[in-house]
């Protein structure tokens, strides 16, 4: 296939002819789809349907150290849970602390509790003129949402495959005090489905922050969410590493098992260094008297043990492996030499990074919508919703059904074609 | 009986000597009960154990309005819960937020998203020299413990059998704008169990507060907890009063199920205005993607209606009727006429208070403590842990056996007479 800035003004002109002619065909099948959000799909939720005979009322409640689960204490988590999640983000159970349904609302918290008491002594963030957080873009936006919420300054960071542009981390957090914190999607990320190298994980671990209080937000929410077995991505454990480094409170680590079992209705946890555990239970103990203990039994009982676990990710795995496939075959297929877009063909997580030609993006995701199929907003993985090249659409293939998704991939490379066509012939 | 203040000096030693030496019996008992918290009984948290078979692999996970409960999504909780907990709380569903599993933590969020955040577009409490709460006293340690985290001062309030002396209140509040909140437990108040009278409920929904931002928060923990059928406590409903009194904004209300099913599963909510309610979500919906939706569909299919829930409280009532009246007979068969105390005769709720002779409650707790019975800490009740006349006690009948009951209550008895004693004689 030519490329389409090769093209000469007519044989363009043609092509997009015949590309709305196809589109229009789009239009007339009343499309509903959606590839907007991270959600498992119908047959995902279904493997998980055997936790729900773990527990019934002839079950005993009790956990190994005799806690009746069903009524009040126990604020960081029963300690089997903590073994269990403990071996899921490859962390000692005692580092953990075992919280509600949603790590974003741990993150939250994190944050809120930074603003309101600081971290480990220092100043409260609402106390200061400036808070900032680099942001690793593209990235998540519900990220962005929690520190645009408390009016954290978002500082944009490069990502390659590697991971966050780490020559700019360095120097940016080494020099600038008012520099708190940054989100980092660490493996098979948000939206590229990148995993940080070695040698990235290992600057991480080594930073030397102008600030006392600043912390290294690692969102580890994909971490065993393989699509291929033989074909994984390896992460260096940033704790490990961190106290290797000297560094032993740089970081709050988060997970769950929301795309693991039911993301309505997981378990999620914080893994962090005993100082800066401390520190937060001082808060938790006032905010409540301890999460579901029954959730985190049925958990435990449920898989057993990480192998159960990991039995249990495979499953995923066959189900939305051949929905990423379709996906990338829709894309190879049908843009592959055009010149009009990259995107990146993750080995795990639940995305796929598609950057359009600058000034694009917004365009094809309307485009896509008024044909019935629903992308993430254009924007939406930059800080403040803006992506200054207007370039990076999120792809994300679990959700639809596979005939669904083949449907709306075809309409989105279309959407692709159409936009980037109209964009060079305006500039020829 | 003669009050001890009555006696000779020759009198009350002779009793005090008596009174040790059936001290010295129970420390040679060994004994290790507590009831120092609201928890409920292993009896009564088997009576839920039916909701664990509501739902199992076979059930539709599907709600009302055809949202999968096991995904993601429903920021506010599904319909048929704030239907059920709508009235459970004798609230529109419309005006009803579902949370987690703790409405402490909702209360502990609400303090803390206007600290950071303010409340209807107000400033932020952080950025104030001075927030101020009033704490009816004696009150819930729990309360208490939320705003000295944040840094509020406190300021306590008499309480009544009619509720907050509502003049001090009146006054303090219209005329200190730094006082931006009251905790109120107005239905079976924690520790006395006394109800707001109508018009103390009628005159807290026609405050005229400096601070526009000011807010009462209700704590409608032990709302439809009742002992009896046929005595129960009756309480004007706020929301609909404040509206009534066009105060539609001033209050938040929290409830939850967690003395009705299980303590640490249960599901929170809270009630409020819709100017509130919008102010919340605006918040909510940066903190998490929903809670879980899977237990709230667990409560609506145990209980299906109000009468379920209803019929389930007699249970509890039966279980821990007996328990309360086992603590009234000792009292009263053992301290009444001696003069050496006061306590209060709930209806329903988690406790009873008593308030030792001014200067002895530490005294007391720490004498049950010795010989294996532990209370509520004295001083909990009030603001900072320090009650000004060392009097208030609080008596948590549910969580041990009605035998371990009885003979801790015969201990805590035998307590006050000995420290009472000790204290008259030391003043004679």
């Amino acid at each position: 296939m030519k490329a389409y800035s090769d093209m000469t003004k007519e044989e363009l002109a043609k092509e997009l002819e015949e590309l709305k002619k196809q589109y229009h065909k789009f239009q007339e099948m009343d499309l509903k789809l959606d590839m907007s959000r991270g959600k498992p799909c119908r047959e995902q939720l279904d493997i998980s349907m055997g936790m729900m005979d773990t527990l019934n009322s002839a079950a005993d409640l009790t956990c190994e150290d005799g806690t009746d689960c069903r009524n009040y204490g126990v604020l960081t988590g029963i300690h089997e849970a903590k073994v269990l999640i403990g071996d899921m983000m490859e962390n000692n159970p005692d580092n953990i602390i075992i919280y509600g349904n949603s790590s974003l609302n741990v993150m939250y918290d994190t944050v809120s509790r930074a603003m309101t008491h600081g971290i480990l002594g220092n100043t409260p963030w609402c106390k200061l003129d400036k808070v900032k957080f680099l942001c690793p873009v593209p990235g998540y936006d519900r990220h962005f949402a929690i520190t645009e919420y408390f009016g954290i300054e978002m500082i944009p960071v490069p990502m390659s495959p590697e991971g966050p542009d780490m020559d700019m981390v360095e120097e940016l957090v080494s020099s600038d005090e008012s520099i708190k914190g940054i989100w980092c999607v660490p493996k098979y990320s948000n939206p590229q489905g990148y995993s940080y190298s070695d040698e990235t994980v290992r600057r991480f671990a080594r930073l030397k922050p102008a600030a006392k209080d600043f912390r290294i937000f690692w969102d580890n929410a994909y971490g065993i969410h393989h699509l291929y077995d033989d074909e994984q991505d390896y992460l260096i454990e940033i704790l490990a590493e961190c106290k290797r480094a000297g560094n032993p409170d740089l970081v709050y680590k988060f997970a769950s098992t929301s795309k693991i079992t039911f993301p309505g209705s997981g378990i999620a946890a914080l893994a962090s260094s005993p100082n800066n555990l401390e520190d937060i239970m001082k808060q938790m103990g006032n905010q409540t008297i301890g999460h579901d203990k029954v959730n985190q039994l049925r958990h435990v009982r449920f898989f057993k043990d990480i192998h159960g676990m990991t039995e249990h990710m495979r499953k995923h795995a066959d189900i939305i492996r051949p929905k990423f496939e379709a996906v990338l075959s829709a894309l190879e297929n049908n843009l592959s030499g055009l010149g009009v877009g990259e995107w990146t063909k993750p080995k795990g997580g639940y995305f796929i990074s598609f950057d359009a030609l600058p000034g694009c993006a917004k365009d094809i995701v309307k485009m896509a919508k008024k044909a019935g199929v629903t992308m993430t907003g254009a924007g939406a993985t930059w800080p403040y919703g803006k992506d200054p090249e207007d370039k990076n659409i999120r792809i994300a293939p679990t959700y639809p059904t596979l005939d669904d998704l083949k449907t709306a991939a075809e309409l989105f490379t279309l959407c692709v074609k159409i936009v980037s066509a109209e964009k060079i012939l305006s500039e020829m």
